[in-house]
């Protein structure tokens, strides 16, 4: 399990980095990680109107007025997807005290999963989508390193997605099942998927990078094409390095720290944990949305989870049990 | 002059791009600007703590509740300098009836510079900053293009501080104009510098890219090094082509269109404007600035004009009338 | 089919751009690319250690001795692959005469695949790589766009390799068909992928940038983790403008020129054509390679056919017929 | 003094990044750069048309014949300028052998400057041009770090010439000093400067790429402006940081390695001694180039340094003696 931050994470920020597949999403902070390579705080996942809120939220939460706070300013990573199939999104409903509640309830252990947070209102390959996360360790000798994924998913056509090759939108189409995007050709803001990549590993910043971007290729894997319409941002931190002073100058005296890195040839097994891990963070919020009607009446239909396995069974063979990487007991 | 965009700005883009000297800064929309190489909607200019809440306001305004907007969905542009010495910042005091007064107060005609808008609290080489414009044009046989920027000044030391090469900052020291940054060391957001760069030239996104990269050079020449508390983010638009559909898909049934692109040739006359456009508007931001004392007592004073005229005095030869650009007459 | 270039590609450029998956390799001529958004020349394509000889003969095609030729100076783009175990790849075998001879012999019509040019010592897989191609067609409504793709296939495990989702790797493991990669671990030089994409779709510079990211993605499908060792790196080209003069100032008078754009909504179609055209191209590749023993007396077997159709009869539905794009007849 | 590299650069590479002011020019090896940070080998600087040549003749000496060097593949960097006016640069005349030669004659100490190596047939802001070399020492309190920048210097236009911040350009006009590039407008391969900056500090790739970036800034105080047929391209490395294995993964079985990091806030007084380093790399070439007639008879200039004396002489004020910041004494 990746060992959680256990301090101030506006203070002791962590090494990170970003990669777009598709950049029609917001999020923020993103010009002082790549220039810093570092995270600082918490990351608040919204819908599109309300990232603004959700950042300034965040500021507050980290520079609280008169000045307390640990550091002097702050430039926070909220993201967001677009809601508005199912949510009245322009009615304002995510104000800054769901954001200071969300900080307050945040705890270790299991992440929910499916219509939970910033992930209510996303539909997924034309189902009902949502949060989903997963994780892969890999082999010792590899170094043993966690990678763990948490998605937003509210991209994709019925038709493209696939699950671990199978064609599942082929097999469960929308003269079945149907989709919640009504009208022909490609819908308003039908895209995005934000994907968070965390690694125990002492990663620095431009391999953080390189993690960010295999996450677009588990996309892939799913489906995706990163549709021009889409915000598919991948984020990826590592806990492995800590002591990192703040980009707030007064948080430190000495002009050097000691650090770790992985060695590149340590990447590969950490690349396939983070494709891997980002396709079954999809699945997984597949398979945990719940059938949702929305504001206007349009509903999204879980992806039926009899028909998936169906679907899944014809599997012509099964995957070896040891490859690089394996996934986290649950 | 450059024409103005006479049409709405939010589902007729124009091609833009950016460049970050120092990514210390908060500039939302990025992300997409750089995949689609367009701007949706007017630029906001606040300070650090409140970027969401003009972010979000600006989302209001291109997409009205009960979506009778002109676009669905709206990823605007806001950036930020940090104004804490003088500004309660942590005051909340940006609100969203601001943004919504100032979009509706835009008007073509001369820009206010110095002590406005999100310039208010700006300090700029240890003097009092602010809002500040220029403008260049081309000469006829380059395309007679003309180049305007905008900046909001808020970042250098008063040491480097230079003006069409003269050593101002050692002109004026710290002990004759006392800095508003008292403690020792590097201040805490002691930096940014926003520019906004527009031309009537038909630029094509990667060329938009270009200029905004040219608008670091000018900020050099005042002695501005990019520092690591600074967010230097620069921002081109070019509205010499027309008629590129919103990102919504409702918004075209064409699947290409007609547009100019300068070639590169004549960039050369533009990356030259823009080099002096930069340094003119911070000059600008600088002069039009009135001293102002801030919440906490903190004062800035501005730079002295008569000392100013004096130190350049001993400038050893006038630069010749007659380059490749020529200002704009006021 | 795809409009070939007719006139001079040195004095006539076109729109182009770059995108890496993993940049263990080189292709030069990207600095001037990602600059200008221009291709001049023709695309050489050799191994890693000749690349050089091959970008300077590209430089004495475009500029021959005594400045006659159409263009001052020049920038080539030459890419390579490691194929060190099968070639004697420090024997300098590649001239720059063979150079002079693959540009006189260049033709329209069908290009060869497999053990073929810089392709002929390819390992893909495990299984002999080489040259592949691959084209997608556009609907109608959408443009009529055509997408072609050229792969010289380097990369990849056994284990991974799928087929429209088959994992073909797992069925036909190396304990039935041997790797040529017999030491364990991550092999030297064991990866890279060049592939290059050429559309005659009116695409802008950034626009060419989003087709070469989607090669990245079909690499995902069949199996590629853009590994530490790989030199994964795209170019994409689009013919359907032109006129653009050379990056040579003395090419043209007039400062502006008039082009064509594809709006955004009109790429997601050729997104899906550059996935399933860079898959296809994979596979042709692996089908159309010879076995091969190369100047050490290692081998790497092709894919067996029968093998493969074996593995792919199990697949459980077909792929629909109609999608957004569509193969292009043979 | 920057301690030198005392290993074999090829299998200890150091962390290095690139940044490019305008790219129109070439640098090999910049996409592995970016992607591992990591830099292999010596650099060579050459021109245009050889720039091949110099790139695989440092891959076989990296990779000799019979493999028994220390890494199996090699991504070298060489980069270019371009010296048509001066040399007969379609000659081929740059061969493998003058590589070697130099790599033989490397040694520590002083670097020749002026009309030598690959700046032989330089011209810079229309005198002759050449190599530069010049460096500053931060304060001890900042880390005490070197930073050492060398420029061959190819770019620019004399009347943007200024020397801190003098407009020596003015003071000495093509009317007195002809220029080498007589036909008027921009010249074919007018531009280019290539600058490698070094330095001692731990600087982790992502902070190298920051160092870069400053460079360029540096070229705008002298008057560049990154014009469109520039290759302007920075590449920053550190040696503060050793032990990092080779991308070859037979070098190592660690998966981690122990480094150290300069914190953000030491980042500012390198980003000073670049800027000031870069300037004065490029005013010693001026300095120490010496006029040179070219193989069509084109005379270039050298900067008359009495002339330079005297433009120098009405500078207004000394530039104080320590900042924070200061030059190494010769």
């Amino acid at each position: 399990v990746i060992v959680p931050h256990d301090g101030d994470t506006w203070s002791e920020p962590l090494y990170a980095a970003s990669h777009t597949l598709n950049g029609n999403g917001e999020m923020t902070g993103l010009e002082w990680i790549r220039e810093a390579g570092l995270l600082h705080g918490p990351i608040g996942l919204t819908n599109t109107n309300d990232v603004g809120t959700v950042r300034d939220a965040l500021v507050r939460h980290a520079v609280p007025s008169g000045r307390s706070g640990s550091v002097s300013w702050a430039l926070p990573v909220a993201a967001e997807t677009w809601d508005g199939r199912l949510n009245d999104i322009a009615g304002g409903h995510v104000r800054p005290e769901h954001v200071h509640e969300a900080l307050a309830a945040a705890a270790e252990g299991g992440v929910a999963e499916g219509n939970v947070g910033g992930g209510t209102g996303m539909i997924c390959h034309e189902f009902k989508g949502g949060i989903g996360t997963s994780s892969r360790v890999v082999e010792a000798e590899a170094g043993g390193w966690t990678v763990g994924v948490l998605v937003q998913a509210n991209y994709g056509r019925r038709r493209l997605l696939r699950i671990d090759g199978v064609p599942v939108g082929e097999a469960i189409p929308v003269s079945e099942v149907p989709s919640p995007i009504a009208a022909p050709g490609p819908p308003p803001g039908a895209g995005s998927i934000i994907g968070i990549v965390a690694t125990d590993a002492p990663l620095l910043p431009h391999q953080c990078r390189r993690l960010a971007q295999r996450a677009s290729l588990g996309v892939a894997r799913m489906g995706g094409l990163g549709a021009t319409t889409s915000g598919d941002i991948f984020l990826c931190f590592a806990t492995g390095n800590r002591g990192m002073p703040a980009a707030d100058p007064r948080a430190t005296a000495a002009t050097t720290i000691a650090i770790r890195a992985l060695v590149d040839r340590a990447l590969d097994p950490l690349f396939e944990a983070t494709v891997e891990a980002t396709e079954e963070a999809i699945v997984n919020a597949l398979v945990a949305a719940e059938t949702m009607t929305g504001h206007d009446g349009v509903t999204a239909h879980r992806l039926p989870h009899a028909r998936l396995v169906e679907a899944m069974a014809g599997r012509p063979q099964p995957r070896r049990q040891r490859g690089a990487v394996r996934r986290v007991p649950a």
